[in-house]
């Protein structure tokens, strides 16, 4: 089925651009941080999508810095891109950024990379083709991830000592 | 408002069961990650606002590792609890289990730690009370805080400076 | 399946908490009663598959009284448990609070009894395992159920009368 | 506002037709207990609004027997009434009727009595216009309502008690 | 299945009523468009369904122009007939009424014609039962359904171009 | 506030990408046409936001035709561009296509215009900002586009004379 070894990093680009409504609002009128981690992990899900050509669930999230509020009336433009592909499992690139309608301010509200693995039928891990980065930032995302990756798996053994330690303690 | 110099940790606990239903799972049958972030977001909040007695917002998430699947049917416990507090911003340690009722199995399916900021009436960070760690799980939760709240600092410094790469670069 | 003849109360106890955001009021700034009688089936019906270890369906509702109105910011929390066992059937006792996290003030909104007939694969009535009421609580709602069992029991041959009325009527 | 000291009971009458769909339903493929609540709880309060002209609030539900259950693909019909006037509060009748589409056969679901309360702008009881019943099924349903609200009297009184006494064990 | 060769009118005759609450409107506190054409497409879905007691798709629906605002606290009322039937299509008519509860004033706030196709379990097109109008009103959007179904014919047409053009284009 | 007095048409491009899950489909799997036009009238009702830099309504949307089903897994472009201004009013253009993840296969599903109308304060129609053609596609939409205005206000007409009809007949 993935007969294409490879293919451009731009074709996996997914955008959303939607605009915030008081029901996603707090008392203060600024998006809820679980709101935009809904959309984020919509968006991620159908970028990793358009690569695997299959199912694909979420296996992690890096940390995330809500570095500004969004509020009431703002356009929020959620991207994101495959930014990195092992065997089965692609890391996902997104650029949160918000704007105000009326003064057409527009500045960066989170980033954000999220990993997620390409499931067969059975539900077991399968091969992905690769991205090819073009641009400048393609490449220098696609270059940085290398690290990530490695820091994913210490920590992932990390977060599994934990389980083990929450799983007997209780 | 916040007389009280100190509470309990235990005093912050929040519960949230849920069953899942199939609208909120993919191919698979498994919940959707995004769902489970929301899930988490909305339970912190709740902790984090029995400490503060006011709005809250969500400063960041660290990584999360999603270490099982949750499938339909199964019984997902979301427990969240202050785990630590700086002088406006608060540590919320998150612990979620998933059992299938038929075999009453329970596992953890993931841990979090997310950080909430306490905010007056003019949207600017405030006051909280501390909270007192009892039982050997909270003091270990505590105490180990102190480290990951510096790291946080160190990580949203790299937020910061990727954020503003990225809004020169577009 | 349901090889254990019965387990302890304490063991079916579930628990959510719920912030009331502005979506869910009405134009007094208060819940509707239609969006707590959805929580409240939500939550018995994880108290009943607990117990029924499999598919369970809401039989029936007894009254409930709307005690007191909550309001926008309150931190609702929903407590069931399965208070008494017949042969497929079982009794929910609900226990509703609410909490202004501002005030720290906490009383009861409402109470409420459910039942649920547990079902096999073939969606008849299935046995169910007994449940063992331990502290004075427990054992006053398991003793008072049987009266109420009875009094359904009048209460539904009333109900399916005047539903044979209304069906001919119209 | 009220000027009009009484309106027939037909000029109340809402109705909702819906159709179930799988999000809506169980493992049986058989609607939620609770989400029908949710729609009976939204056309009574509907009909409520129509005879006080203004804000009202679910005071209470009487009990329900879910007589039979409604299957995907179904359409539900929920009726509602105002079918008796106190002073600030009224009773609601609903008849719940589900056809199944394809053998066009109908049948009654459940039948409920909610009681609802006009509120004024300080959120206080507020007085209402009588309903006048005109068909035989109206004035029957008007008829033995007194003997309903003075049932719920009393078991408002119950309730309150319980409240209480919950109220001191936890 | 379908025996019988037409029906009157009146029996597919659906009607939702339903309140505007704050989280369905825009910031003038009127409803947004999208939510009354999805309220329109369920309705005027049921009233096909009646008719072809089976599966129907949208093949389209006609220009729908919003004559008056719908505003917070008002209760719209959609009725959904079907209007016209041709092999596998029909025609649903719908009228859009909204109602402030406090003046009792009443206008219709829209109109709409959708055109449905009822599919067999292969999902291709099926043959459908006819309607028999009754009322003078009834008739005449019987009548006048004729032109409007080839108008629509052309329309298709000029649709499908216009796809054609833009396939080209990107 | 609308100091420019025009703004190239690109700069009003809005996209919105969507996967298609079980609880958006009927019972062939396929997406509901009210659902789509929900999404279409959100992602519209962005653009003419980014023109008119203030609060706008749907005033009329042109006929659809769901040229092709869409289906459970497939991916959903929407995109919407400003297509012509009047004075306050402004018609957005919107090309709908969906594909298949797994054969990369992607064709058109609809194409609509939507009319929206901006609002000042007082929910007053207000002068809007024209827009500017410049690609080939962007210009044969521009000038195709009066045409489309004057045949909106013959339909308009039509549409207020029916409407008058059916305020009498009931
Ligand atoms: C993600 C999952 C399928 C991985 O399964 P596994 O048994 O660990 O499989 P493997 O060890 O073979 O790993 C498969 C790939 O996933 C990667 N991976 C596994 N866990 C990861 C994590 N937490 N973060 C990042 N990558 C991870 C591995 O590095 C490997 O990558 P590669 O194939 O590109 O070399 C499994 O952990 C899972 O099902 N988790 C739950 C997913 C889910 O349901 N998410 C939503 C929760 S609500
Ligand atoms: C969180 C926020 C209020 C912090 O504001 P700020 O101007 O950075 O305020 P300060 O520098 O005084 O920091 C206040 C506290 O927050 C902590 N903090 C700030 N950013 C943080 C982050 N990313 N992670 C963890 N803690 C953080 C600081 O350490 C400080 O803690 P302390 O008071 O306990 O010492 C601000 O960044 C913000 O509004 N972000 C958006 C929040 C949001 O809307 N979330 C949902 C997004 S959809
Ligand atoms: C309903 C409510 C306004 C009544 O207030 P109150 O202080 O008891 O007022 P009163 O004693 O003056 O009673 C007002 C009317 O309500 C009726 N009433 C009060 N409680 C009732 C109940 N549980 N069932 C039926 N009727 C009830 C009284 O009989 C009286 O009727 P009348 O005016 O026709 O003679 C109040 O109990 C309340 O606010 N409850 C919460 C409502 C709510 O928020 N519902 C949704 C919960 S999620
Ligand atoms: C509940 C239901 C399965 C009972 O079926 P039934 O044919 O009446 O079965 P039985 O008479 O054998 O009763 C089975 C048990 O249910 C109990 N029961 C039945 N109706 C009841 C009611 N209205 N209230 C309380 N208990 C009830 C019986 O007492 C019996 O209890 P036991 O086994 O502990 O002795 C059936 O009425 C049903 O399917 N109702 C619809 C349920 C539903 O779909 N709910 C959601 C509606 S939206």
């Amino acid at each position: 089925m993935n007969e294409r070894q490879s293919i451009p990093m731009r074709e996996t680009l997914t955008i959303q651009m939607r605009q915030v409504f008081p029901p996603d609002t707090n008392h203060h009128g600024t998006l809820f941080g679980g709101k935009l981690m809904a959309y984020i992990d919509e968006t991620a899900s159908i970028a990793a999508t358009k690569l695997a050509r299959g199912p694909v669930v979420t296996a992690s999230t890096d940390s995330v810095d809500f570095i500004r509020p969004i509020r009431v009336g703002d356009v929020v433009t959620i991207e994101a891109m495959v930014s990195y592909t092992g065997k089965s499992s692609m890391e996902i690139f997104l650029k949160i950024t918000s704007e105000n309608p009326l003064t057409r301010e527009r500045s960066i509200a989170a980033l954000s990379f999220l990993t997620f693995v390409a499931l067969d039928e059975n539900g077991k891990p399968t091969k992905i083709p690769a991205v090819i980065p073009e641009t400048d930032e393609e490449k220098w995302l696609n270059e940085t991830a290398i690290k990530r990756a490695e820091h994913r798996k210490v920590r992932k053994k990390e977060s599994e000592d934990l389980a083990n330690f929450f799983q007997k303690v209780k």
